[in-house]
């Protein structure tokens, strides 16, 4: 597998391109505050952040290099990374948890703050500790226009190869989806496997697993495992976002168990030859909504399908959505997921994903794209 | 292990404590957004929040049930809680992604608002809609008085016996720790072995595992794995965070590779002489100074020993901390994290970590408390 992390050459280019951005929207400084948002300029990658505890902030001024405002637990770490400026204070500390030294430090790199605050964006700070950072630093602040959602949309060359990666650890684990699977094992023993499977063959760790069983599919996507034995004749779904080197992949599979009814193995012909249809669609110039137009024309369902897929990369789904609204232009770099979801009977659905990436000339596939044939196990 | 979920009863008695203190605050309505304080009053479990895409809201009246606002992809899962009232709209959806229906429902509800906004909080909708979500609903937004935090720090009974089953599970992993670490085993195959033993052994998933090792112990308690192999005398630290039915335990072990030297050694005795001199502070009516100041007594560092613990629960960390500072007082059915620190040499510490529940006549353990030698494997 290729060396973690990446060479400071991509922390620059990254730096380049925001604060080019932030010169046109007219920023001095963007506060940010979220794991992705941080590691997309530092390269700063812990687990730690399942701790809501500390607040953690990077400021990216105008000019210069991003400064990093962040508990002291973090110091050793973040001075791995190619950022200089690490000013640090002794969290949790609710009286002050950052909030005079974030503040002096905006005050010295100056305004107007953009802060993400749009779409699919959140602020990983208290409110009440938010309102102080702005009094206490009197700047302005405002929206960040939607800068680092932009940039990240558009992936590098080495980002599109850790995506990749990830994408081929999930494809072996699925490839090895007999091995745990099959009539009488219930589908909480399943999911527990498949994430042993997914660590076997390399993910760093498996921060999402959804899926569903049935023998006309399952009544939704996001529900957790429960203990009920697969049956001859089931259709079982496993979705996953593993993770390598803080890179995510978002694809699932359908197998039957035992033997394909009918009905199963047509709704699974038809995901993926909207898969396909997805797949074409996936051009430099197409909007978002062109993929979900000719997805949904297969699989039916008019505007009620809702999403279809979505951006991919440092989080399980960021940036566009496939819907019937969203007009983002796409561009080469971008990389998403292609997601139909079919009706099938008794209430149930069927949904199948895969991953690709936007190339000069059209997609390519990032997943081991599934055939046809709902596979029986 | 026990069943999964509560009976309604436990929703039902969270509710009315909410409410009283609701009341008491002169609050109209609780505004959620976060995984932990939804599912606190709910019991919607699912990974699906691994998804930043879409806002879920919680709107707890001053009287009846909880009205859930939430995107139609969760209406069926949100169907099987004790919640009737389940308003729904197709997310995402960014020129009105909920605004007009969770403002609808304030309204109709009534106000003023309270929204966690203190310590330790987060708001997980975007800044931009929730100034839109303020000014639909005409209503007054306030602190939510730290009522939330409060109610969810005091456990009950049921809830103890998930974090003790979770606890277990991982006791279990960390006695078979001598399977997967050994000299010449490089940390990062040690981290996914250890995620599998986890897996294994009833956890549902693992949202969190760090770790380190050196022969002096390790630099930080954040960095992910490296591909170094361990080495004979090294100390070997894994402290996770699993999850069973949507419970953490948050404990860690150290161990020695091979051959354990005096300073890790000695240090290791003095870590679990600070965890007992914690255990024995942790009474009903003690601070949680008290405690911070009973193991920072024996391991030093004054207060540059930052935070020795903390809540724990539905969050890998929540509530308090054992800092110099916290002078929140301990009650029956709190449970906490006892981790203190010690530095070594060469600029590296030890830290052990077990966690505990506070009874009426002091506390008791809930993960299988570590002796004071030092194991080696």
């Amino acid at each position: 597998m290729s060396p973690r992390g990446f060479p400071e050459a991509e922390y620059q280019a990254r730096l380049a391109r925001a604060q080019t951005a932030m010169d046109a929207a007219g920023l001095g400084a963007l506060l940010l505050t979220t794991e992705p948002d941080i590691r997309y300029f530092t390269g700063f990658l812990t687990r730690f952040w399942e701790s809501p505890s500390r607040p953690w902030f990077l400021v990216v001024p105008a000019s210069g290099k991003p400064i990093a405002v962040i508990p002291s637990i973090g110091a050793a770490l973040m001075a791995t990374t190619w950022i200089d400026d690490i000013r640090t204070w002794s969290a949790p500390q609710p009286e002050d948890d950052g909030v005079s030294l974030l503040a002096d430090t905006l005050r010295e790199v100056g305004g107007p703050v953009g802060v993400p605050s749009g779409y699919e964006t959140q602020l990983r700070m208290p409110l009440a500790d938010y309102a102080r950072v702005k009094a206490q630093s009197g700047l302005t602040f405002t929206d960040d226009s939607g800068i680092v959602a932009r940039l990240r949309a558009v992936k590098s060359t080495a980002e599109i190869e850790k995506i990749a990666e990830t994408c081929a650890i999930a494809g072996r684990a699925f490839d090895r989806l007999p091995e745990i699977a099959g009539a009488g094992i219930a589908l909480s023993r399943v999911f527990r496997d498949f994430q042993r499977l997914l660590l076997e063959e390399g993910a760093d760790w498996v921060p999402y697993l959804a899926g569903g069983a049935g023998p006309d599919g399952y009544a939704d996507v996001i529900s957790p495992a429960d203990d009920t034995p697969l049956q001859p004749g089931d259709v079982l779904m496993l979705d996953t976002g593993a993770i390598r080197d803080g890179y995510f992949c978002d694809y699932d599979r359908n197998v039957a168990i035992g033997r394909a009814n009918a009905a199963t193995q047509t709704a699974h012909t038809r995901l993926i030859e909207a898969t396909a249809a997805g797949f074409e669609a996936a051009r430099p110039g197409a909007e978002a909504r062109d993929l979900w137009a000719a997805m949904s024309a297969i699989t039916g369902g008019g505007e009620g399908a809702g999403r279809l897929g979505h951006g991919l990369g440092l989080q399980l789904t960021e940036g566009l959505s496939l819907t019937a609204q969203d007009r983002t232009v796409i561009e080469p770099g971008m990389v998403l997921t292609l997601e139909p979801g079919i009706a099938t009977q008794n209430g149930c659905l069927m949904v199948h994903e895969e991953n690709i990436v936007i190339t000069e000339t059209g997609a390519r596939a990032l997943s081991p794209f599934a055939g046809p044939d709902l596979p029986v196990i």
